[in-house]
């Protein structure tokens, strides 16, 4: 029931993601009075689908708190029915705040997770980055940017189909002595973890486009302005193109020769190619699809969940994970510190 | 001295920039061997510049406190002629954090003023806009925000040549009560502040080349990121593109009838038009050119310097502060804090 057109929009965009997984059964969660004679003009998608009653809906102003207390909305009990392991993981278009809250609270981070982060894909001069946190975690700590490192790297590997991913940590500037505390620690933790030989070290601004890592590190402040800033310039180029191409006749002529060139171009820069952030570190599958997304743009948001769950994400993470603190036990890792806390 | 190019850039910049300025007259400081002989090929020029022997150099690498030992340095003689009221102020294409560290030191932050920042300038979809700040300030508090906002604004009329120009604060969404505590309060002092009627509220990164606002006002590192992304971003665009138009005999062609309108773009995008970062709130014009920049790139620094300095950038400054004090101190402002304590 969330984003702009839905649920309409869910609905054309679970007809693309069934033609692209013929093999995916969906429950759908939402009004039945609605959502039912939509699934009943489709059969075939209609038989891949589990319809469920939801009688309460998160308006996309609510705030979390207020989302927690409805027990029966169509997105908590999407994300309920994860939990009891009846689906593996929740696709949903609506109140961004209210997904991350409710799938944190029902779902539970992952084990050795301290706190759960957005991931998002871009695009760049060597293919797609994946650049977390994107906004779950508005301040982090120098372990929170290492585990996001490590999701990230899982990610890469995962979804965008990466051997070896390699991440960068986002800074103001190269040198090893740029930037805050908080950075500064999680370089050193990372290049003294198993993941050394990918990390890339600092980068800056420009290197996101510049695709100079395939995993871009921050704070869930500075990564969603930084994702937001990318693609808000990419709409004002698109935008200032359409405007050229239109200006003169000549231009007009420019572009329709042009135009299979151009089309590719603007394929790829599409930002449906790019709708779903996901939400890595919980005991399931979340993906939050843009609101303003159309059935494409859903369909990838809902591709993005199927390969995570195709390449069980959740369980290469938690390998890291063991990877990660077999290593850091033997120095002064933070489960050693909790053991001497306790023993104290 | 500084910069990729230097000094033969820096002299072609001088040229450039004494075209557009006929009244303008330059202190050069360098290495009066190398910089004496291509004056002396520009008579024209040589007759607008005195050149003073700077016998050292900051190399781009140097850290800022071994920087800040040189007496003798091209970069601090420079400042020092700032200081002492020789010039207005100073361009310089060199070592970052050595200019931030030694102009800091030797002019010393306007009065009212808690820390200088570094201000830029990029394209958006209403025409440029000024974001502040890129670095100087790591980590900001709210009073910091609050002075880049009236320092942007004052920018924006002065350089961009707006006469209301309006406020946005970076954040990670638009809604009051998202980000941290610091934007939150920066934004309650704002809207309660003489320039409350130029204050739009909280802006997100897509706003930046959206055009929402002409001041974009956060922190030095997420400015940084913020503006080296969309740099990016515009250079991948830049690189597809001249990919595109070269893919197909039928695409060239297409680029020859639109060259017109898209040299125009071109032009309107190209980043030296954006060269030179300002850093606001010191005694004295402060301009930072990119070290990999070109003369006509450094030419449009030393503009950036000239408006600053023909419309009083920095008495406009101070009488801004008057205000806001005016009105913070009939309430609980930071001087009366400080008065309370002193009496304490």
């Amino acid at each position: 029931m969330g984003g702009d057109r839905a649920p309409s929009m869910v609905i054309e965009g679970l007809r693309v993601a069934l033609e692209r997984h013929p093999g995916a059964r969906f429950l759908v969660f939402g009004d039945e009075a609605a959502v039912g004679p939509m699934l009943g003009r489709h059969p075939a998608l209609a038989a891949a689908c589990v319809l469920r009653h939801a009688p309460e809906l998160v308006p996309n102003d609510m705030k979390p708190t207020a989302a927690l207390r409805l027990r029966a909305s169509s997105m908590r009990l999407a994300i309920d029915a994860v939990a009891a392991g009846e689906a593996e993981g929740v696709v949903s278009a609506g109140n961004t705040g209210a997904l991350m809250a409710l799938a944190k609270i029902v779902l539970k981070t992952l084990r050795g997770i301290d706190r759960p982060a957005m991931a998002g894909i871009g695009p760049s001069a060597r293919g797609d980055f994946v650049v977390l946190d994107l906004g779950a975690n508005v301040q982090c700590d120098a372990r929170n940017l290492v585990e996001f490192a490590l999701m990230g790297e899982v990610f890469a590997r995962t979804v965008l189909g990466l051997r070896s991913p390699s991440i960068g940590l986002l800074n103001v500037g190269a040198e090893e002595l740029k930037g805050d505390e908080r950075v500064r620690q999680a370089a050193e933790v990372l290049r003294a973890s198993h993941v050394a030989p990918l990390f890339h070290g600092f980068i800056e601004g420009h290197d996101i486009a510049g695709g100079t890592v395939d995993v871009v590190v921050t704070d869930g402040f500075t990564g969603n302005v930084a994702l937001k800033t990318g693609e808000g310039t990419l709409k004002l180029v698109r935008d200032l193109l359409r405007e050229v191409f239109s200006s003169t006749l000549a231009a007009k002529l420019g572009y329709m020769l042009a135009r299979p060139a151009l089309e590719r171009l603007r394929e790829w820069l599409d930002p449906r190619r790019y709708n779903g952030a996901v939400l890595l570190g919980l005991n399931g599958v979340v993906v939050k699809s843009h609101g303003g997304t159309d059935a494409l743009g859903f369909a990838h948001a809902i591709d993005l969940a199927m390969d995570m769950v195709t390449h069980g994400f959740n369980a290469q993470i938690s390998a890291e994970l063991l990877k990660l603190r077999g290593e850091s036990s033997a120095g002064e890792g933070p489960e050693q510190g909790a053991a001497t806390a306790l023993a104290g």
